[in-house]
Order: structure tokens, then C-alpha cells, then sequence
């Protein structure tokens, strides 16, 4: 993976993550030398899944209003069932979400995660990828669907779940250091 | 409610089903005089999500391979983040619903359900109601949605939430009764 010192990433979840669609970006993006935050709703650990039942939890490292995406590089969304779901009916998720769009900064999402997306109003005309279950409302957004590891379209990246973790964090890594580093 | 001597209701959910919008409208309806089966992608029992864990299993009458549409007057769709997110995928689950849809009988959803509705085709041009968090992708899907208990649109019922259940389980009273009873 390309060197990331200096780039910051913030990865946005909330109780639900499908665990490794989390951790796995968090340690591979850490390893590479980014600063990584854990950004959610609340202050305190969010609750991972792990396959078929709740998992481990993990810290998170700024609340949606202590946060502010011109201090980061990227934004990468975890999927899960739950995490998703939970996040979309959250104007505050949204928004932040859309602010990364409005700086052509990278969004990275996987699995179930494209649902943010579609709330986000970011779908309509790119091409992307997600978990089966979910396909057919990006089509219905107005995105062209694709079955592939990993797909970038401009500053948006998609995986289908977690057996393209590599490839996922590759790409957000490619985009991250296409992207100017924000000053910290 | 309505008397429902002679009329036959299929409920369809797999795991992760809200445990209250099965087993309110399982109990409602059979109350009321029903044979309502509840129909499922295995054999055996599914089991019930809880508000935020996994809840109680509720025994499986027929498998999808089992059960024809033909022999109900009705279907129920339970919600749950879970649930309908693994029907979605699940050919037999979609092509049961419309069966349902093409003899004109009663489909209820509640909460997440209608994702399912979103996945058969039959949202577009219809007045629905759901759970917050996918009324985007019915509004993708065509739908005209709206915000109350039930929404009863010819032969398509919606609710929102578990709060909803009275009134969810009365609209579908009020449609089996306009239904003729199928032969057993």
C-alpha cells in the first residue's frame, strides 16, 4: 500500500459496523501512516458485528460535532445491516458526508454502506458497486451497478463486502495520495 | 377486528424478523379466526430480533419450496433491519410476493418490509408508508410516500413501526374480508 504519512482519515459508523469492514480499514490505513479517527453520533465505543451476531466494540475518537471534514483526506463507511441504517436517518451523518463530496475529497463505502450514499443524494449517474441486497436501490438512485472487488468513480469508492477488504483499502489509498494532505 | 373464520394468512420472515411485528399480527389474526402459517426459506424455526438483540424463534409452518400462494387469502411481511434484507436476495421469497400481487390479494409491510415491496416491483406509482430510514429508496422505487399508521392502497398495506400494529393489523382484516376465502 502507498506510503500515507501525513494524510488523515476519518472512518464514520455507529453501533452495528460489520466488524472487519472497520478495523481491517482502521489497522491498513494506520499501518500505512495516516491518522485515522473514528468518527460517530456519540461520544464513547460503538458496537461492532461480527457475522451473525454483536462483536467487539471500539472507541470512538470524535463525535459527529466535534468533528469537521476539513481536517481529513478521505471518509471511509463500514457496512453491516444495522450501522447503515442507523446512520441514514441522521442529518448531522448526512451532512458530513456530503461535505467530503463538495471538497472532491474521496468517499470509500462497502457492503451496505452505498445506502449512505444513496441518502446523501451522491449515487445518481456514477457507477458502483455494494453487497447484492442493496443493488437495487442504487439502480433506483440512479447508478450504474457493477459486480467487481472494488470500484472508483471519481472521488467515490466502492467494495461489496468483506472478502475485498484489500482491494478497498488499496484504492483508498490510491485516492488519498492523489488528494492534498489537510492541514491537521 | 373482523372475523376471519375461513380465510388463511401467510406471514413470510426469516431471522432477524422484529419480534412484535410477527407475533402481534401471528396472534391478532388468529384471534380473530385465521389460519395464518408462517412461511420461511428452511424448515425449523427463525428467530425474532428484539428491539437491539436477538429475541425469541417462532416455529416455521411451511418452507417457500411448500407453500403456494394459492392457498392464502393474504400476505404479512415483518420488518427488521435483518429480515428483509436476506429475503431481498432470495429468488423464491421475491417470486412469492408477486404471486401474491398477481391474484390481487392482500400484501401487508410494516417498518423495513417494504424494501421487500421495493425488490418484487411493486412500489412505483403506489402510496406507502415505512420506517424513516428507507423512505428514500421507495421514493427511488416510484412510491408516493407518506407519514401515518397504515396506508391502505389497493391491494398494498403499510405501516411505520411497531406502534402502528393495531391499525396495521386491522387494515388487514378489513382487506381479507373484501377477499373470497381460498379453498384449503
Amino acid at each position: 500500500m502507498k506510503n500515507l504519512n501525513g494524510h488523515r482519515i476519518a472512518i464514520l459508523a455507529t453501533d452495528g459496523f460489520e466488524q472487519s469492514e472497520l478495523q481491517v480499514p482502521l489497522k491498513q490505513l494506520k499501518d500505512a501512516g495516516a491518522e485515522v479517527h473514528v468518527v460517530s453520533l456519540e461520544a464513547g465505543e460503538i458496537k461492532g458485528w461480527d457475522e451473525d451476531d454483536w462483536g467487539d466494540s471500539v472507541a470512538v475518537d470524535k463525535t459527529l460535532d466535534q468533528a469537521n471534514s476539513g481536517e481529513y483526506d478521505a471518509l471511509v463507511l463500514p457496512g453491516g445491516q444495522i450501522n447503515p441504517d442507523l446512520l441514514r436517518v441522521e442529518e448531522k451523518a448526512i451532512k458530513f458526508i456530503q461535505a467530503f463530496d463538495q471538497e472532491a475529497k474521496p468517499i470509500a463505502a462497502i457492503c451496505h454502506a452505498p445506502w449512505l450514499l444513496i441518502e446523501a443524494g451522491l449515487a445518481d449517474g456514477r457507477m458502483l458497486t455494494s453487497y447484492p441486497s442493496i443493488r437495487t436501490d442504487l439502480t433506483n438512485a440512479g447508478a450504474e451497478v457493477v459486480d467487481t472487488a472494488v470500484v472508483t468513480d471519481r472521488n467515490l469508492i466502492t467494495s461489496r463486502n468483506p472478502g475485498d477488504l484489500d482491494a478497498f483499502c488499496d484504492a483508498i489509498a490510491e485516492a488519498v495520495t492523489k488528494t492534498p494532505a489537510q492541514a491537521a
